[in-house]
């Protein structure tokens, strides 16, 4: 696997930009509406992955000047093209989420009798 | 977006899951066979996500009782399962590395004429 390849799929397939593609596909939002969205991405790792993803162009930020002023992020066309294959990701978790769940249950019971 | 289907996808869609998943696409490796392939992961990051990935029943570890004793991780019938999307985003990230790029380019000259 080539190193730049290997570079933007670590991007893609982080796990924040992910949930940040999902958490935009259906359009524009406020920082805070993306951070509840979420839920679990603290302040700081959603203002690092906001950055890195507009520095790929895979996210516009757009200052509104409103009173106060407003900061919308929304996905550019780019950022649009990766909802296919990280939507096949999410069908792909939804598919399998019994299976894990009974994996991880098998898994907890085993190391639970190995302690 | 649902719990648990956020949870899942935070691992699929966790970066170090997306290129170990890759690194054993074509068959088991060992431990330091997978840390070469991907390169940029720590002894205990690659520790903590093939633990992970084991617990979600998407990789087995085998101890290979030869002299000194052999530990093999693969694929389980359910991680090759994940390998279809993750290998979209792989060609996702192929097909638009070079735009990223320019993204990129054009990024870092708006930031640095701005400081």
């Amino acid at each position: 696997m080539c190193w730049p390849v290997r570079q933007i799929l670590a991007r893609v397939g982080d796990k924040w930009s992910v949930l940040i593609v999902m958490a935009l596909r259906n359009g524009p939002r406020r920082f805070n509406e993306i951070k509840r969205a979420i839920g679990t991405i603290s302040q700081r790792m959603l203002t690092l992955t906001l950055k890195g993803m507009e520095r790929d162009g895979l996210v516009r930020r757009t200052v509104i000047p409103s009173k106060p002023p407003r900061v919308d992020y929304e996905l550019t066309e780019l950022g649009h093209s990766l909802r296919e294959p990280v939507e096949q990701l999410g069908l792909w978790a939804i598919e399998h989420e019994a299976r894990i769940a009974k994996a991880q249950e098998a898994f907890d019971g085993k190391e639970g009798s190995a302690r």
